[in-house]
């Protein structure tokens, strides 16, 4: 609540116009969502133009399914990632209606049909192993109304295979690169594009790969300056942050 | 140089509309600025939308000024950052002309005047000992172009703060939060904006803070979805990507 | 045996008041419980209020067993923590009476009824998957005589959560704050209230989380004055500590 | 403010008890004194019982100066910690009624004379290097009110020199060890006292000392479950805890 | 494409030469092999000396197979490394004439026979847990056309079993040293020989040997000049950098 | 062969008195054990005391069955230390007179029955969860023909655990302290003793124990002198080291 | 000496041919240059191609001055890497005919002239700052008798920087590539040649390139091939292995 | 005290043989040397056979100054380590008949003239850079009655620098092996003795050396058994831990 409408909410109840019960509700923390084994966000839509993500790893399926249903009771669209086999079972029989992505290991419940996707977030992958990454990213901008599209398996090694598309990349309103070993392709693209790019590190690797930090610290020291760094392996941090740059900029775009 | 743009200058050259040293030309790489100890991207500014930026650390000043100069003479705007005392002396010397902040250790050589600030970065500090760093920010954004203010000290030991900026924050199409020590104000400002964080670590701090990588590894697992992150101490980079994302967002307003 | 402890001993011994023999088992080292694979001390209580307590982690259940046997021989309250699902269902049989708690993974076999519990410790988790280590800090300070409640999921990406319970954290003799990923509640709950607030880093997150090395970092940096900190998912310690605070507090309100 | 101070604003308004302006005020987030530089948190002390304390690292001796000003000029009392010799130096030509501790690097400007001190903080060090650490914890305990005694260099090696201490051990509200190199006094100390051990890493050390990292580890994995642990060379934090828990007790002993 | 070859390619085409489609094709980036999940570098056999190679780890049986078979229909030599178990099943059925060896975990697909084996590669291991790693080495020399021969567990705790070998080092191309532990093998064989060494750390180890991260070091900093490094078990690595060193000595011995 | 010993067989043979071919013979390297996967080093008995020890991790059962067989066949003493359950079992089958001790997971098949046990090395444990690790120490000393006796579970949180038993660690040639968690009682065990103490950290232990790094840092940093460290879970080498000194003492001892 | 000539040698004594103090001294440990405070390897250039090289870092400008002179009076070529401006200073004094390169920190005192250059070492650089330690290398390949040449600058943001010295990547016998930062440049350059790639990290960057970590991890999990790896900023050592590969190449090119 | 001299003490008071005062002082902790700043252990050399060492690094010359006048004053010999040169200085003043060493840096004062040296400690270094460490070693182990000889700079680089000293290996009661960079020296010894060898790794090294680490990571990784270590630059340690063995030996011998 901003200064001048608490100053207006007060005047309305000096004047009779607002009873102090109501007045005291408005002026009271927004409703959370109260599980016992969870407090979920519902005021997080209207903040952050998303609701609150449920992160499966960690959870019992219970606990999962739980959230789910008070999400959907509370009439928000439901998003979960890091779904282990066995809660994605479990869901599937509790939630037959949710859409569930195996590759990303996400499900979706929307509260209501979505309108069509806008906007325009390109993520590309070094190799065929940061697939399930990758296209947890497409999946978490698509669910937030987003075009993503993937092309996959351009390392540097061979660098005509990037170069090959410098067109898709012009275009692209934000980049979003998956990469493990090396982590060197987000330097490359940066150094191709106008555009923020967001990179990637994932686990892909061996030795002194170190589960992906070899990759993580490229991508932070990268030499090209317009490249910003998510959490290994955090397609769907990628893909949020992706998808919040297209939005801003797609409802630039509308005015 | 797109496929299409091949085929036509081919076709050209078969009927004699283009002499073959014209067409070689055109196919050929873009231009360096080769000065022996450097090899500067003259074309950086085409890919890009902005011109290479000089990094001072670890040059000598000579090696600096050359660059400087050399840039200058390619009628490119020229911005140099991580200057030492002696390095921005040096400088001084040979281009008075040029902008230093000393808090930002920058250096400002612009070609010709630049046009208007536009679009809205907010650029905010856990504490007092982060002001270079965020000051480096806002001096990147705003050769860049791009609206920048900045909000000191507003960690959230005291969360009050933070919270009586919302109005502030839920304006900024792009929010970067600098930090040291234990970097949890970005988490917390994820959770009141629609907008990309860019959490910028800091080395402020002491002990386990290892130089800012307890503030780095606080940021990286952001339980806000839209954090990203760049390196310790990178104003530069924060500012960077926060510029390119509000030029992108001006850009389609401006349609 | 303090300094005039000691001189009186003497004294007595000298005066004939006191046996040589008698003086002699005064004057030794405390009791311990040999039992060949381990060396339970059963001078434990005496020193620092509560009996030793067992780690079952690292040791087979039948080590486990015979210790908890010998504590309960020894007429010592014996308190069990990180049980295995094996260890727990061989102690399951050995002591159909002892009270264990499966989610925080603990065995209690008093050795008497206990009194009416005292003291307030708040135990607070950012997350749901935090609830197993701080249930185990629950079940500590409730075995310790202390009053303890909890309040889950109340992470800093959605702030109202945890500020909503001002006034029980103002209520409290001591907070414990558990957290994994980003470890930034602990910052803020130590901005909230006037006594110590105790962190404890979970192993919850992934990639860059380390296993809880990230939110470790960020409790021992706190920008916070009042936090202190255990080791990662160190539950027992937590509630410990707490503990110990809230009986001292207790004894003084006693006199 | 609580929602039953809410509410009983709400109808005050309402009956025209209270002028909305005044509602406003009492209504807003708590007062801060912006420097541009700083946001100082004037309402601390309401809060934690101790106003902000200034961490002077990584700031310009301007900058303190300026935030002990204004901190005096809010009425509040002052300390500022880690003064480097040139701030020192700045600050007692600024401040000349100000009392600095060389030792500890600390600067206390007390607003008014304060009253006798009380509880009882024991601080220990396992060696000679440890003291400046030491000394900080001593000199936060008392600036905070309360009671603090140091007894220096009394490492493991010579087991004897802790346990001839052990009155004094077991007469303290709380227990401060400060150690570095292999940290193993606190698991000692924990095992013979009945209340809070707060463990200090200090950089004391060589090699594989890895500055204060070894010591920090030692103490996080005590095998004395009363030890809890702080950044290293954090004789501030402490201090801090120890005096926290000493008042908590003091009060309740004064009912 | 060398500059000289588009100047030739352009006067080709004005000339009447070249059809403007045909020269089109020769401008254009190298050939991949589009697959959807992969990208494969048709090209780099043309750059680099030999096909791209599959890694499988981080791969689904079904994608290793799937880049099998179109490195095989574009009449490519095919080799696969790290295979699990369960990969080498499912393409053993599938490309039943492909050659695996077990030991080194590796397919070998041959789009025509190889003809007789070059130079002269020695593979020498510190301990038996070694072989694995270097088989790998050895299996990748030999299908790349060179001749490697492995002296296998010939670590410094008993100098005399390499020294043994003095004649065999002398005569090598380049030797690669395989070894786990202490890593210490490299820096002897470095101070025997006038070629290159290429040391490869492994795994093999316990406790402080981290995965392999002691043997690394200790290679990285050999105190022999000659001795370069390859990732923590990256035996492809190593006998790659090998061959590509031994063809290089063995076409200048042709002339 | 010491440089004397050369100058005589050169005089031998010139003189007549030596075959070319013994001389030959004498002068080459020391035997070795060539078994393809292995290089066994049949001179480790003369240059160092003992045979060399078969570290069965990271080898395949019958590599491992393989080198001993070689042992045996060349009539050494031969130990395996690190058997996995597999291997045991496989061991056991083909050398059934071999003696195995599961919990040091050992194989011991000496050559000739054993002298009577010499010396006097006494191994001391922290926790029970470091027994497995102790009592590889233990039969490693004991195969070398050393006294070794095992005090478990005395860990420095009940400090008079070890005191009481300073009679024995005072009559010790050396003593073996195993530790996990802090690490801290070797520290106190050496301020205890005039003899080397060897300190052999474990991976027993959570969190920030890092598997065993917390300890072996403190024990590295000890604040005794008397003390020396081996690598994480290295019993054998702990009381391989510890049966040197001792052997040495006695050797000394017999004049 | 190899078998056979042992074999011959005892014959020569047998037969009377060779006196056995002769024959000794042929049997005898190669020779050494001992000074006391070093014992210089007077037998390496036999061994490895090259004379000992003389690491000056850690040492006094006493000792390094020693070790010169030692070297220039058995007749061989001296090298020494890593001179500080206080050695450097001192041994112009005391070498005024010495070459020292200042960029590279070496000195160069032949025991006579060279022969011409041979072969083709190619050293590439990511960025200006790189070039003390690539002149490093350059100048230790020129003093081994093989050309290096160097190009500057050319780090992947800018990728057609070196993508337009294709034809001198392709014309080397070996590359080295020397990258601060992210050090991505290796795994672009792998891509484009047939001959061995040998990276060097290099300590230039901040923050998270934790002074070369970062760059090292990268080129050690390169996803090219060919490259193989040596220490941070170890010039030295990439212009030597680059060398000997050089050398080895001419060599069979010479027959 | 052991138990039956604690028993014959009752006894004797009891009979009046004993005043009850001597008794206490009898049973009381062992003395120590109480300077406010330091608790010196009077009593250890009775209990570990040499006195408190003190430890210059980290404390003021004044501290230092103090222990040693305590330590004098107290009859004991006073040993120092770790002196910095301003504190060298100080002491020199005030003890000019201290005996200090440059190289080693340390200062002793002895309570009374020294017997002859006994025993057989070997000293080798891999490296001239590594002497200062060494020679810690040497006088330590000298000030504490043991013969030590120093080998300097023979690595395995050049490995048969250190096979020409196999006569001195072999002599001696234990081996201090201090290297830095790949510290792979102790390995090779270790393969060459039958007596304790005690590495001692140094921060001397560059890069990836990380001061020290990696040479301490392959000493405790060595595939020689009988090998263990000491922190980095431990000197000191190394010395000691040498010349308790020696003592140890030597009093053996001498029944």
């Amino acid at each position: 609540m901003t200064p001048s409408e608490v100053r207006q909410l007060l005047a309305d109840v000096q004047a009779g116009r607002l009873a102090t019960e109501e007045a005291f509700a408005q002026l009271s923390e927004p409703a959370v969502g109260d599980l016992g084994f969870a407090t979920l966000d519902l005021h997080r839509k209207e903040r952050c133009g998303f609701p609150e993500v449920i992160l499966a790893q960690g959870k019992t399926a219970e606990w999962v399914a739980g959230a789910v249903r008070r999400m959907a009771e509370a009439g928000q669209d439901c998003f979960v990632t890091r779904l282990s086999d066995e809660q994605a079972a479990h869901l599937s029989a509790h939630f037959p209606q949710a859409v569930q992505d195996r590759l990303a290991r996400t499900l979706w419940l929307p509260h209501k049909p979505a309108g069509p996707l806008v906007g325009n977030v390109l993520v590309v992958t070094a190799g065929t192993g940061d697939l399930p990454v990758a296209q947890e990213a497409v999946v978490t901008a698509r669910v937030m109304g987003v075009n993503a599209e993937l092309i996959a398996d351009v390392g540097v090694a061979g660098i005509h295979r990037i170069l090959r598309h410098r067109d898709r990349l012009a275009a692209a309103d934000v980049v979003v690169v998956v990469a493990g070993m090396d982590g060197a392709l987000p330097s490359v693209v940066g150094g191709l594009v106008d555009c923020p790019v967001i990179a990637c590190p994932t686990s892909i690797g061996y030795g002194a790969a170190f589960g992906g930090v070899a990759a993580l610290l490229t991508m932070l020291n990268s030499c090209s300056a317009g490249v910003c760094v998510v959490n290994i392996d955090a397609g769907f941090k990628a893909g949020y942050v992706a998808a919040l740059t297209a939005r801003r900029v797609e409802k630039a775009r509308r005015g």
